[in-house]
């Protein structure tokens, strides 16, 4: 392989066939393509762009570097959801089981939070038992006897995509379509994935900062993912609130079961049901998305949902009683609350930093090696349009001994803009595209 | 410094300080900005350019990664000349006497041949005695006494060049007109050079394929030059046709003295004559174009110049008796010729294909650890345009015992086209920028 010809050839636009981009991303996870070649490649890659072809290829090759999980024993459709994270989201833990009592297989591989999101790995700490670092083997016996599973990476898990995501991380070179692509299809490929939707955040809270980005996006994961033989649809999702009113790791399993028992908040309930009917409408396991939103409804109300969630924790190790005991699930007795310190409605929320209140109260991390504090969190009942009264609470905040409590109150008084004039409630799901 | 930050503001099209710029290079000629960071940084520059101020930081920094001459206290102007590199190429071995005859200091360093071009030194070590490996120390001596040196690079000649353009090699980050410019002017720079004529080589025997874009390096040079304190104009000059009619390392010399005695082939004559002028009309030794070239004629023709350029030879420890006996410059008497076979005009030369013929024959080099033999060499009198009759010696080729001779001569006989329709010839000077 003549690498700096393969550099030239994308720098000028040209197209590098999968061949080429498989040997250049084995030779680098091999160690004989140096990495100053590799970030040159990326930066070419930031600037030209890959067909879908490219990047498909290039989504394949990393899935190729690591472990591969073969569920193709099992019954049933392999359907996952990824979100680009937001703030209060805990959309994965009702959707896993919830798909999985609709026909589902979902095999997901989740992370840490980062930056101002929250990580469901985090959230799920908070379960006592509950662990999530299964093997491969483990992983997928789960799968077939439960239908859903949550794990975090095996130490094997395309390390091709850890490699390459340390170095776009020091060479500006995050920021690109196909290779964000690639480091998430290439993750959900690996895990045995056929049929993805895409949450896509949009808002004060999400990393996209504007509709056509998370266009972009989305456009390019499904194109992407359907040269990867994978079909992928994606919803534009509100992030300019909190998902549901609970944000923290504890305080959201709470909610989450809220949720399973057919109550919780309606914001939380609507987007993850329309996420779960398009896990449903894409293998075709309902007709359309009424049809699939009938279904689902029917399983939470039924309490199958419920059912399945407790048979899931369960089956990892967790303890199924905080289905009934919430009190298992510890949140700190500490609580304080923000209150309205004016009449009028609610005009914005800047949701970024909440979540970065929430970090600050302990509950996510400042640094990598930070410990979470998985006790702590807010009740955010407030949704921009919503009138208040002067000294309505506004936030609820569980801190632990008063640890950080005036900085992240402070944090949350401004991220809270109350107004004069009315504002209309902000609409849940901004975009479908398949 | 925060290394992926600024790459990201160059990625997106912002600007690096002066600061920014010096800190990023010496902490690459330290070691502490690793190559994957500075490879991604070439490449967003290769995309989105630098303006004049950045890349004569650029430069600038360069420069002073290793040893400056300073020549502030030798009187008279710093003037030098650059050649992007051609076939015939032996301007440098004349101009730097006539220049210095006519008061110039010309404090040259220079390269070996690159490619498909001849490289001063290499023709230079035909000249028996001549040492081009001097100190700082005798070079600054030489200019004060002389006027003129021509050396190889000493070990600590701009490190951050030598590194930064190993790393663009492998990398598809040579082709940008901001980093040539920072190799280009950082070495004159750090040799004392003030004033600086280049000539940027156009046609079939240039690295440049096209007047847009030696205007473009021309452009560049002057921009960035004058951001640097250096004053620079552009010859854009013709090199669809070996300069001169010697091709080789000794055969160059041999016409080097005929040029510096009044004679020699009219077009390295005149293209020699034009470059100097621009020399003496840069720092003000003559009025204008007019004024120089009557200056550097009379200089010529009054035997000035063949005087300067044995001072300078004996100087550098060459012998000047090559200046009368010809045969202490070697070339070799295994003589073959190459032959029209057909009457006609020349429509055309591919004049790579000559270079390359001579680095087959052994005068250049097909890898870098190879030897040259500097008494192997071409006479091409033929150039485009040329009427000729079957039969006519197109190139006489002196070689070593038949080495190679079939192939060199298969490759000139392909180089050489003859056909029926009358053609032009070609201009010498396709350009002037200032």
């Amino acid at each position: 392989m003549n690498t700096p010809e393969l550099i030239r050839r994308k720098r000028e636009g040209g197209d590098l066939s999968p061949a080429e981009i498989r040997e250049f991303v084995d030779g680098y996870v091999a160690g004989e393509v140096p990495d100053y070649q590799v970030s040159a490649m990326l930066m070419a890659i930031f600037f030209r762009g890959m067909t879908p072809a490219e990047a498909g290829a290039l989504a394949e090759s990393m899935m190729r570097s690591g472990d591969c999980f073969d569920l193709s024993k099992i019954d049933g459709p392999k359907v996952d959801k990824h979100s680009t994270g937001g703030v209060g989201d805990k959309v994965s833990l009702i959707l896993a089981p919830l798909v999985a009592a609709a026909g589902g297989i979902v095999p997901m591989v989740s992370g840490r939070g980062l930056g101002h999101t929250g990580g469901t790995l985090d959230k799920l700490d908070s379960i006592p038992g509950y662990r999530w670092n299964l093997d491969g083997a483990a992983f997928q016996r789960q799968l077939g006897k439960v239908g859903c599973a949550i794990i975090g990476q095996t130490p094997n898990f395309v390390p091709a995509d850890r490699k390459l995501y340390a170095l776009r991380d020091v060479t500006a070179t995050v920021e690109s379509i196909p290779l964000i692509c690639g480091s998430i299809l290439s993750k959900k490929a690996a895990a045995g994935t056929k049929f993805l939707v895409m949450d896509v955040k949009c808002g004060s809270g999400a990393f996209m900062d504007s509709v056509e980005k998370a266009r972009e996006l989305s456009r390019g994961l499904i194109d992407i993912g359907g040269a990867l033989g994978m079909k992928v649809s994606s919803l534009l999702t509100q992030m300019s609130q909190p998902l549901g009113e609970a944000v923290g790791n504890a305080i959201e399993i709470r909610e989450t079961i809220d949720l399973l028992k057919g109550g919780g908040p309606a914001d939380a309930r609507e987007i993850t049901l329309q996420l779960c009917a398009g896990m449903l409408v894409l293998p075709g396991l309902a007709k359309n998305q009424q049809d699939a939103m009938e279904k689902l409804t029917r399983l939470l109300d039924s309490g199958k949902a419920l059912e399945k969630f407790t048979e899931w924790i369960a089956a990892q190790g967790g303890d199924p009683r905080i289905v009934d005991d919430q009190s298992l699930l510890v949140v700190t007795n500490d609580i304080d609350e923000l209150k309205a310190d004016r009449s009028g409605y609610i005009q914005s929320i800047m949701t970024r930093d909440v979540g970065v209140a929430g970090n600050i109260l302990g509950g996510g991390r400042m640094k990598t090696d930070d410990v979470v504090d998985t006790a702590v969190g807010f009740i955010v009942p407030a949704k921009p349009g919503d009138k208040v009264n002067a000294g309505d609470t506004l936030v609820k905040i569980h801190h632990r001994g008063g640890k950080n409590l005036d900085a992240a109150k402070r944090m949350l008084r401004e991220a809270i803009v109350i107004g004069d004039a009315p504002v209309k409630a902000l609409p849940l799901i901004i975009e479908r595209m398949a």
